[in-house]
């Protein structure tokens, strides 16, 4: 038996995520399954960022995971998409920027005179760290000074003889069909697309969890808009009062309004502001509390080798602390320019501004689904020490099960009316349970285990007044609602209109 | 310019799909680009699965794309998933089988007195029949009477050296979390779960549009159940009055009702029989019409090796004929006996009836989403004569688009108070478009050309008493309706509630 109060044990036992997969056949790392529960939170966090972007304008589009080798030569991902790999005099093989920061327990070290974020250190760097601090492997081994670049794309061939890759990430095959789109939206710009779906990253080996897999689902939308449309940029206006806790490159974390942060510089243009504020409020959409999050800017050294500028969406976990869950990057026109070299056809639009043929840039959000979902979690899984029991306190909107029926027992016709509340429920489009056994209590605990925030018993006096008790979850207070009332009362209790 | 009335013009014209993908690159056959209209049809098609599933009880799971070869193994794809491919004299490859089918137009021949089938035929009963017939390549070539079995499966590595696939359909991972939903769903069966995701067939020269690709979206479901639950199975009670047409392996097509079908023998259990009837009613739901559906039973030949009976859903298409779009297979205990077999490990459950642990049986619904999608708009894409124009009468509730509000004119507050009645629209859940440009005419036929079914226009009367005019896509009648009813008259109209 797992500890007490463990959030793995907690996620693998009640159903949320198994792994690594296939667990049959002994695993493979960075590989895992979601079970149940998991799937139906998976679904609803993507719902909900299905909604933000359609809700914002952006049109969504689905590309193949299987590309071929020559979109990967243009990207700059089949030279530039590597892990430093180093092995002990064993044999033994690391992913050495990570073991070095494990060894010293931080994330950036001073190198002639320089700070390096170790992430970004070059080989060369890695090296001198390793021999300057006396590094050896975790089993205290000693590390050959040799760092091979271990590609992290995933190959195969099409056909007989087409080599191809499983893409490392959704993105660039979002901007490929870039003069179909100019089609579609009749040559006007700005424009957004959005993609949610599998990307792949051969590392070596993966940890924690469903934060850091080989294969991930990832979510990202790209808003396409001339260099004069970034700023001044008008919908910046409807937002520019919301809030967020800011920690720009080299400063202070604060908390400040979107049109503060811009004014004190931290972003390149209104347009990049606006959808770092698309990027914050994907999140605070799905549930994850305000204080929970924060706006980080990466540092000059950090930024990945496509972007101008680029800010990560954080939040804390229980588990790892403050962790980046998304990242939001002005990608300027390197990737239309890329591929229009490399496919050697012009990748330009009319802008009406200036009367001229220009390649737009592109401002993007990037993430993996599962990251909130882990978050998710992370933040809302709590062990109730009185009662000895898991809990899971996720808001009602994002809960796997949203409603349980229960007959209170298994006599006359309870569960014939109770099953009938079930179907009534789940016609109204509710993820529902119907539980029949064990007492009501121990089935109350089942549903507080995996987040459920209403139970619906059917008792005799049902039978007698035609209502039923509808139990909230955190307050475990308990009401009587007619029972032709109990969906529309249970909607209204989700959305906050109704208090329990 | 295409040929008017063109479907394929039309789905890559109007922003359904793309491809081959990526079309930057020349493009790659079987992989195609879902654009913004065809990825939302896709989104409703798939929506229509999860609801459908759901409410029959089946929970959906996520289960990695790669996989280790063991389960590949074990599952028997790795030796007997391939295709049969022939050379001619000059080198080029075809698919053997399909070369027959083509060159002969017909789908099974005679050899020593038996029909064969040429999907199921051996390499040595085609070269006997390339033989006999004189079939030579399309180009008239001669061919090399030598077939080599090519494997369907795409090969990769994950880490440093574990040889891995991306999976050829769905339905094996989802069986290996065995024992995980044994306790999930607390050692009770029949239990159901579901899947929706990517699979993978490397074929050697794929056509048919998104009907036949390298990289497709499985859905499929399976009910474990054990042997002695196929019969009497409860719930085949309530839909056995359904009707469809039938047509047996040997025998007629007729329209009976699935109890009439399972009097006759036509399936080998009730459970099965239900199985069959939820697979109908998912097509049903998603407005394939009735009258373009059939159930087919595989011939003995033709099942695949896993199955012991077999029964497709067939949809009429006005490019293909009859199609088929999904199999239902009794797998009965093939695959939990494999995987116990390969991993080592005991796959049962204790049934209470019979008081033993027993191997489940395995009832199976298997298709690719893409089929779905494709027979909704080869069924409802219609040219229209008269008006010389594209139309798209697809039922409302699966349009796209399902809503678009238009200005009259540019002029004093129209456009502010069209996009606030664009605005309540999104809000209220449906796929809505704002359009001001163009007279209003021509934005009626863009939109008819996409299958939007309902146009809200704003003029200066909506200023006076507050009513805009709401039209009809396919009877193109007009009524008006006060601004603020507009979304439930929309939602009404759509259910069938409401007449314009």
């Amino acid at each position: 038996m797992a500890a007490k109060g463990d959030l793995m044990a907690w996620i693998a036992r009640k159903g949320f995520v198994w792994g690594p997969s296939p667990e049959l056949y002994g695993g493979l790392a960075g590989f895992y399954d979601y079970a149940p529960l998991g799937k139906l939170l998976k679904n609803r966090v993507e719902a909900v960022i299905q909604e933000t972007f359609v809700k914002h304008e952006f049109w969504e589009v689905e590309c193949p995971i299987i590309t071929p080798e020559q979109v990967w030569q243009a990207s700059g991902h089949l030279s530039g998409f590597t892990d430093p790999l180093i092995k002990d005099e064993q044999g033994n093989v690391y992913r050495a920027d990570h073991l070095v920061k494990e060894r010293l327990g931080k994330e950036a070290v001073e190198l002639d005179g320089k700070t390096v974020s170790l992430e970004a250190a070059t080989p060369e760097q890695l090296i001198a760290v390793i021999q300057a601090e006396g590094i050896t492997s975790p089993r205290g081994k000693k590390l050959i000074p040799e760092i091979k670049q271990h590609s992290l794309m995933l190959g195969t061939t099409v056909g007989l003889g087409q080599e191809a890759y499983n893409r490392p990430e959704t993105a660039t095959t979002t901007y490929l069909p870039f003069t179909r789109y100019l089609s579609f939206f009749r040559d006007k710009l700005p424009f957004g697309v959005f993609q949610v779906g599998k990307a792949f990253r051969n590392e070596v080996s993966p940890r924690q969890h469903i934060l850091r897999q080989r294969e991930f689902t990832q979510a990202e939308a790209q808003l396409f808009l001339f260099e004069d449309q970034k700023q001044p940029y008008e919908p910046f206006r409807d937002v520019k009062d919301d809030r967020a806790a800011f920690l720009p490159a080299g400063g202070e974390q604060q908390d400040m309004t979107f049109g503060e942060a811009h004014k004190r510089g931290h972003f390149t243009s209104e347009a990049y502001g606006w959808v770092i504020r698309l990027a914050y409020t994907l999140f605070k959409n799905m549930g994850i509390p305000a204080d929970k999050m924060r706006l980080r800017q990466h540092a000059e050294d950090e930024k990945a080798f496509y972007a101008d500028d680029a800010w990560d969406v954080e939040v804390e976990l229980q588990s790892f602390g403050w962790y980046e869950i998304c990242g939001v990057h002005d990608r300027t026109t390197y990737d239309l320019g890329q591929h229009a070299k490399h496919a050697k056809q012009r990748l330009v639009a009319r802008n009406e501004a200036t009367g001229k043929k220009e390649v737009p840039h592109v401002l993007e959000i990037a993430f993996g689904t599962d990251r909130p979902v882990f978050s998710l979690m992370d933040i809302f899984y709590k062990y109730d020490e009185q009662k000895e029991q898991d809990t899971f306190v996720i808001p009602a909107m994002m809960a796997p099960i949203q409603a349980a029926v229960f007959p209170l027992v298994n006599k006359e016709d309870l569960p014939d009316i109770a099953r009938q509340i079930y179907e009534d429920v789940a016609d109204a489009g509710l993820v529902a349970t119907y539980d029949r056994s064990g007492s009501v209590g121990r089935r109350y605990a089942r549903m507080d285990e995996v987040g459920t925030p209403y139970c619906i018993t059917v008792d005799f006096d049902t039978k007698k007044d035609g209502t039923v008790t509808v139990r909230e979850r955190d307050s475990t207070k308990q009401v009587r609602v007619k029972k032709e009332d109990v969906v529309a009362f249970i909607k209204d209790a989700m959305s906050g209109k109704q208090k329990i």
